[in-house]
This record gives C-alpha cells, structure tokens and sequence, in this order.
C-alpha cells in the first residue's frame, strides 16, 4: 500500500530532520491519500456507515495499546487505516444521528489548514490572521441577530454546553459584579430558568458555577415543546416571593429532541419586565437566523443579552465551532480577566484590543475560527439560505418547526394490542432493539430517547447536506425491515 | 497556480454533488500542495518567523471581509494562500514564544485524520475508536504517574485552565456533594491554596465556580519559584482559624514563567494533615514525567488527587491536548452527570462505562487523542526521554529546573548606570522594544514579561523540537543586534 521503505523509516527521519523534506511530503501525501480514499467511500451508498464492534471486541481487534518500541511510519499509516476502517462514517448520507453530521470539504479544508497553522487564539501576537477573522466574523454574526451596526462582543468556545455556561456566568456578574472576587457566599440566593425541554448543560453549568442546579427552575412546554412564558412569569414571581433572585433566562431556539422554538418576544417582554438576563441558547436553531424564510422563528433574539450558535450543527462546519455573542460590550472581558502578564503584556507595540485571551475561561484557545469563516465565504448567507430544508411529513404528536421529526414504529405485533399500558411498555423497547440492530448491519443511523411521559421514540434530524429524500425513505424502510419481527 | 478551471467552480461541484469524487480529489489535493509548501517553508531557517502587520494594516491587506457573493474554489485557495502569508509559522525552528511551539509531523498527521473523522467523543456509539484511544492513553498515563495499577478516572479536555477548573470543582463535590444541588450557599466558605507563582487559572476557575478569587491564597515561593510548604501550612491554619475551609491545593510542576517545579512531597504532606485535596498542574512540567532523567522533579505526584498535564506543551503534540488525571474513580461522573436521555440512552446494547460523555462539563466534546495516541506510537516513552533537553548555561538569578531560562539584556546605555532606580526603569522597557523590533524584523519571536519586583526579562523556553543549539545561539545575537542602541 504504501511505498516499502517506510517500513524502515521512524519519526526521526521526518522534518525537523536534515533533508527530511522529502520523506514529509511522501509520508504526508500517503496519509492524504488514505483520508481522500476515506472520504470518497464515506459519500457511498454502498459503503456501510458503521463497521460495529462491541467494546471488548474492538479492543481485540487491532493493537491500540501503547508500545515500549516506536512504531515505523508503515505502521503508523496502518494505524491510521484501521482507526478509519472502523469509525463512523459522519460524511456518510445516511448518517443521522446527531445534530452534527455531513462532512463539509471546504470546512475539511479549512480544518486541515488549521492543524498546519498549529497555533493558540489568546493574542494577536502569536494568530494575527485567525484574531482578525474571528473579530470579522463575529461582528457578522452580530449583525444578523439584529444588534445595531453588529456591535456587542462574543468569542468561539468548545461547545455550547460551554457557550451557554459562559452566558451564565456573565448574567451573574451583570448583577453581583463582586462574585468574582467574593464568591458566591457575597451574594443572594439566585435561581435560573428554562424550559423542562431545554438542554442539560443549563444544570450542568449552575452546578460548576456554584449555582447549583436545584437553583434552575423548569419552566413548562406547550404540547409542541415551546416554553410557556404564563408559567414563565409564575416561576419568577414565586421565586421572588421566596426571597431569590431571578437572574437568568435560557430561552432555547430549536430543542434537542423536538426542535421547538420558545417564544423570544413573550419571553423578552418577562425578562424585562423582571430585569432579567435572557439568553437565547440557539446551539441547533441559531442557524436558522441565515435563512430568510425560517428566521421569523427566532423573532425577539435581538432582545437577547447573550446568544448561542453552533455552526457545527446545521452549518455544517466541521466540529467543534460554537460561538457565543454578548450584547454589551466589555462585560466578558470585565467578568473573566485576570492580567496575566506574561501573556497580556500592557505594554506591546500593536493595539491590545486584538489580545482576546483574557475574556476567555480557557488560556489557550483552539483555533475554530477559520473553517466557518472559509466555509461562509463559499458559500455566503444566501447559499445557506438554500440548503436550510424544512420537511414534515411524516411527524406524530405534533407539527415540527425544525428539521427535527420524531415518530414512532409500530411494529406488528402491538399495532392492534388493546391494553395501552401493555402497548406503552412493548413500544418503549422497540427503538433500542431497532437502534442496535441498524448498528450491527451498519446501514443507517438514526437516534432514539423517550421524553416526559412519551415513550422511546426515535428523533430524525437533517443537517447531513449529502442526505436525500430517498435517503430518508432508506431510513423509514430500514427501520421497518429491522423491526417488523417486533 | 492553481488549475485554471477552479475559476469556475463552487463548493456546490464537490461532495455531496452527484460525479464530486474527482472534482473534490483535485481541489483537496490543491490545498494539500499549499500545505505542504508551507510546511517545508517554515522549518527553513532562510523564512521569516512572522510577516508582521498591525491590526489596521492586516485589515487592509487582503479582502477578509465576508461577501454577499459565493467565492469560486480558486478564491478559496487565494485565502488559504492569504491566510498562511500572514501565519505565525510556529514550526520555525526560531519560535520560542510560547510553551506549544513546533509542528510534530506525525501528530499533524493524525489530525488531519481528526477533521476528516469529525466525530464527537461524548459516546462510544460515534467515536468507537477515539473512546477506546482515549480509554488505553488515560490509563497509560496514570500509571506513568504512578497510580496502581493505572487505576483512576480522567478526560481530555479543552486545555490546561479547564482542566485546573476541573480539578478544583471535583475537589469541593468531593468534600461537599450537596453543592451539585444546592449550590454554594449550602457549603461553608471554601478556600484554596497556590503559589504566587502558579498559573491564573487557578483564580479564573475559582472566579467561575462561585468560589470567589478572594478565596485563593497566594502561598510564598522561594527565589526560584517554588512553593514553600512551611509558608502553605500556616496559611492553611489561618484559614482554619478564621473558620474557613481549605479544600484544594494546586501545587504546580513547572511554572509558566520561572518553570519551577513545587516540592510536591512536603505539600503532600501538608494536603495530607489537613485532608484538603491535592491537585498538581503539571500543563507544563508534566511531560517530564516521561523522561528517567527528569521525572525526580515530580516526586510526590502519585500522591495527588488530580494531576493536569498537557501533551501539547513540551510533548509538542498539535493544539489542543490537555488531559486531566483524576486518582478517584467514578467521582467526575458523580459530579458533572445529567443523565441527558436522548445522549446517554441506559437501553442501549454495548458496555455504557464507555459513553464517557456525561462526566463532561461540555457536551459536544473535540476530539483531541487521536493526535497523542499516534505521536506517542511513533515515538514512545524512550523517545521522549531523549527529546526532552535541560539546558541552562545562560540563566540570570536562579538554576533552572526545566527548559525556562530568565534574562535580561542589558544594552550599552544602562550597564553602567549607577542610579539604580532609573537603571530598573530603563531596563524595563528593552524587553518590549526588542520584542517589537523583532516580530517587525520577523526573525525570531521569545517572550518577555514582569514577575513580582523584577522588570521585564525574556522568558526563553524550548520545547521546540526543531530547535538547535545555533538557534538559540541565534536568539540572543539577534537580542543583541536589536537591542544594543538602547
């Protein structure tokens, strides 16, 4: 496969080496060459979406454990086939099981260029191009939330769990600006808000930041997911009776599992009206914002005081790229610095606003800028606009306001089974069997979860741009051959 | 430069299109060549280190602006061309500016198969092979730290300050559990302990979890930057005294600036009395525990209950590589778990102590092993030993412990200075003006700053593989040449 004298070769002989130009580019072409065979076979129909293996098993199955000898570069590209023989096919068309999937080739592109430029986004200094590009790229996205001539502020985090930790962390030094310094022990007992469909990670950063996640208040969700912001206002009333202090509202544009928009503009209106923080967790839905025809779904997020976009999810970047936007300007850095000085000298000779390390949690910061800013320059605001879908034909419970369609199977056997309850319980175990059977054909796959009172069901999302109607028709006369026996 | 007929082409003639295959081949393999170009140009002595611009001007240089119209495939090229002209090259063998510097060529490698994979680590079920990497390189780790058996518990996560925030929130759930829930006005004030040398990150991460910077107390060091155990003890009573608690000390194995290593033993010790946990930031130090001849500088670490320790420094794995090692098993899911039921299905049917995700404050999570798991293949531990320099022949004030090396340079003008006061004035402003002379001249960038009441010194530090002695040599003729009209 590879050209034989690799077989000899070992990471010394490779550049920084004297006349290791060479040996890279060869070595480098090879690991090219296996990645372009991957991606083509990745856009296959024919080729399987999943080589599954059990844990245990797969722990057999090749030599991952780490050696006392080094390995030649030969076997460092047979380590690089097998790792790829069984990985998840993400570019696969037929490859729907999470918010996040397709491959973007510019965005790959970019991404590879990424890892060549091996750098760190805290200073201009040391990533003056990826700095400029985040701050262009930013105020862009700025602009189309609605914010006047895009000002405000914002940075790319690792993820919206951490995008949407970050909104709540500055909502509280809004408020109590001395919790930085004297904790949480310095201030009123504070409580959040989202809806009982919103995402994990809204608990998840009130336990890390010391709120603790009893302090988040579930707030209820119509039939089709959406927040209901009567019960909104309730919530903060009784709150407030209680004695705590409201300080945080999370809307969610698009949910995890139905894709519900909550109502921004009912919802700004309570915030207002109870001086509180409102953040629009858009990690899925935030997307939509570049599409003229489904935008009105997030009417009101210019209300916003914070705003979560994942372009990895329905832009189809490459993962990860989760943005933040702030309105008020100087909050985040403000919140978060700390003037280290040997990072953020006060006294360089360029203009330290491009410094942006120290409004981060993180010190280094990875560089995610570049695959959305290259990927958006090729394909620009209208192109997404194009390739935003909306289908809903074949959704139960309710009408879907995202890409999301939940739906269940009903397998023969329970079709006509009288005793609902008996029927709920057979029902709940048919996607995890269908699920892990599509796993071991390899043919598809798709996600499944109960929620609330409803039983397991599965949640077909589209963000995958390779995936066609037929695709999807695949999908529904797969589960069907899969389950029927059920 | 490019095929002419790109010219024509979008982003709509690549994958998915129907017939893409070829069309994609050729433009991936476009940017390979420019990669490539740009790799064999940045460890070539007779290039620039950096084509520096201020902000305004580099603003102007190239179109970064994003476009109402598509960009063509060939213009996608011209901004990947753009965008590397205007690169740090941090490959370059007269990189010294931060602790990540130079390009491994293997681990390049392996991330270029990352992006190609873009998958997420949050479970087995679409990353089957990176969570098993992840699993086999974590465990590999503990041993090298000396746990038994390699026993314990950690993740990789987005860089040394999570990390640090990691440790400190597992370090009060496991004094205080109730905190999850109930938040911080349930715990008594908590305080923590560093060295006044140790990194910001320990403050930020206290600012965050609602602990408050006021509760971090900076501990003595001695005239070469290591913590003082006696000075940690009494402040610990202090604390005790005044009814506080004392949860966490971070003792650091190599400090950012000085890299002194804290005597890890003694402040065991202490941790030990007092029952506070110990954490160690090794995001600097700790690869030294691959190397026999330098490991003695972490003695004491397999008493930690937490360790950081980032490949991406000194093991010159690609940005980001940060792992965090926990001696306890099961205490990071007890205390970042949300049981996310559309992630983390329990009906599934494979071994779920392989869905790592929800011991994660993120959700969404890079993957960052990959690239270490296939450098430490090629390389292995022996290899990182001998790569791992000590050298310390031109140190100004106290011995150096790692490959930090202090100094200033003292210009004509100021060597004999009698006032003293308006010696340390002139002399703190050389280092900034060199700094700026020499990213303006490109030819090699170190970096400078303060500590306590010394004036700004260069901070040179080697963990870049492709330097050698010359260069370094290079370095301070270079500081010289710069500086001696000052």
């Amino acid at each position: 496969m590879s050209p034989p004298l690799f077989i000899h070769f070992l990471f010394t002989d490779l550049l920084p080496a004297m006349d290791g130009d060479t040996k890279t580019m060869t070595f480098l072409q090879e690991v090219v060459d296996i990645l372009m065979a991957y991606i083509v076979e990745s856009f296959d129909r024919e080729t399987k979406v999943i080589d599954f293996h059990y844990p245990n098993e797969l722990l057999q199955m090749n030599n991952w454990e780490l050696q006392d000898e080094p390995a030649t570069l030969d076997d460092i590209l047979i380590s690089c086939r097998a790792t790829l023989k069984y990985a998840i096919k993400t570019a696969h068309p037929r490859y729907f099981n999470q918010l996040s999937t397709g491959l973007d080739m510019v965005g790959l592109a970019a991404d590879w260029l990424t890892s060549t430029a091996n750098t760190n986004m805290f200073t201009y200094e040391v990533a003056p191009v990826f700095v400029l590009l985040e701050y262009v790229t930013l105020k862009k996205m700025r602009e189309i939330i609605g914010w006047p001539d895009g000002r405000g502020d914002g940075i790319f985090s690792p993820g919206g769990a951490i995008s949407n930790m970050y909104a709540m962390l500055l909502a509280r030094f809004k408020m109590f600006p001395e919790v930085k310094e004297k904790g949480m022990s310095s201030v009123p007992r504070l409580v959040a808000f989202t809806s009982e469909h919103s995402h994990f990670s809204i608990k998840k950063g009130a336990a890390a930041l010391g709120i603790g996640t009893e302090s988040v208040i579930c707030i209820k969700v119509d039939e089709s997911g959406k927040m209901i912001p009567a019960d909104l206002e309730r919530r903060i009333l009784e709150a407030k009776q209680k004695g705590f202090v409201p300080f945080f509202v999370s809307a969610t544009a698009g949910t995890t599992v139905y894709g519900a928009f909550d109502p921004l503009i009912a919802i700004s209106d309570v915030c207002k009206k109870y001086n509180v923080w409102m953040h629009v967790d858009g990690a899925w839905g935030g997307s939509l914002l570049m599409s003229r025809r489904h935008r009105w779904k997030l009417d009101g997020v210019d209300r916003a005081n914070s705003v979560t976009w994942n372009p990895h999810k329905m832009m189809s970047v490459p993962l990860q790229c989760s943005a933040l936007l702030v309105r008020e300007e100087g909050l985040m850095q403000n919140c978060n610095q700390m003037h280290a000085c040997y990072l953020f000298q006060q006294d360089k000779h360029y203009d330290l606003s491009y410094d942006t390390g120290d409004k981060a949690l993180q010190c280094g910061r990875h560089v995610d800028i570049f695959k959305l800013w290259l990927m958006w320059r090729a394909k620009v605001k209208k192109s997404y606009h194009a390739n935003l879908l909306s289908c809903g034909y074949f959704a139960i419970g309710f009408c879907p306001q995202h890409t999301n369609v939940c739906f269940w199977y009903l397998p023969p056997g329970i079709r006509y089974m009288e005793d609902k309850e008996e029927r709920k319980k057979h029902l709940h175990k048919v996607a995890p069997v269908i699920k892990a059977r599509m796993m071991e054909y390899g043919t598809t796959m798709v996600s499944y979860q109960p929620q609330g009172d409803k039983v397991n069901f599965f949640r077909m999302v589209i963000s995958n741009p390779a995936a066609t109607f037929e695709d999807i028709d695949f999908l529904i006369e797969e589960i069907e051959r899969l389950g029927q026996d059920l």
